[in-house]
């Protein structure tokens, strides 16, 4: 077996979040679809246009590589969106549903910024410094959507579930 | 059907992480045993017990919360570690190995840190304080815990795994 490098790990991680990005894609609308609350809905439809552009943006990084674009079944995103599925499943209908699609979308938002922090340093080290900037550009396109999601639970998701659960106290 | 309310959600996450807990306790020893560098090797033994003491919390905010201590199965936790078991499969003996750990672990944390976040905000909302301090103490272990692999990454794995490449290079 040959010797793995640090060349293999950035390739490996590459097709994983390849993969997972295109997975999400196709999952968002689902989440559109499934939100009660206009401000939920709009964030997933701005989500949905940013990872179009973040696909794109792996697509260069992977140009930059000299290698094909080619995803790699990832299951740890399988697992995030299973459990995202089960909550639209589970709360299909309740006022929580939203506090509960939040949570789930910030399981997907967090795997993508450790994936895209870790794939940023690794670019850095083996002198892809174009690459390096275009996942940055992700890393802080995640960041901030999960701090959007925060502020849609913290100024109205949560409360609405909250005031069902007083209501069913 | 019941509507579902803020509590089943809390309960049902509550659930999610403490089964993801339990199951990262048992995967630690295999990366402790897996890992090559000292520090990295000591940064898992410690997190070992680091976990032991969050499994105890949940149980404490299980009490607070009026329910039995259970697990329900969490996919996702499942496919990250199950990528993170894919690493130490095909990167076995190489000096890159321990970069991909790390990048493994790091995908444990966050996701532990979205679900803490998550449970906390739910918890205060919930008039639960004592539950919140609890699930906050163990947020900030997590939280530090990535910290701590970053630096571990940049100021050794990583140039480990790097170093290799040129030489295959």
């Amino acid at each position: 077996m040959a010797t793995k490098t640090l060349e293999n790990l950035f390739h490996d991680h590459l097709k994983d979040i390849y993969y997972a990005e295109k997975k999400i894609l196709k999952t968002l609308p689902k989440m559109v679809k499934a939100s009660q609350s206009p401000e939920l809905k709009s964030a997933f439809e701005k989500h949905i246009i940013e990872t179009e552009g973040q696909v794109e943006r792996l697509e260069q990084v992977f140009e930059i590589f000299g290698k094909r674009p080619q995803g790699k079944t990832c299951p740890a995103i399988d697992g995030i969106l299973d459990e995202g599925a089960e909550v639209m499943d589970d709360y299909k209908g309740s006022p929580a549903l939203d506090a509960g699609l939040v949570a789930a979308a910030q399981a997907v938002e967090h795997y993508e910024i450790t994936r895209y922090g870790t794939l940023k340093r690794w670019a850095t080290l083996l002198g892809m410094s174009n690459a390096a900037k275009l996942l940055d550009e992700t890393l802080q396109q995640e960041t901030s959507t999960d701090l959007c999601l925060t502020k849609i639970a913290d100024n109205q998701v949560n409360d609405k579930a909250l005031s069902t659960s007083q209501k069913a106290a």
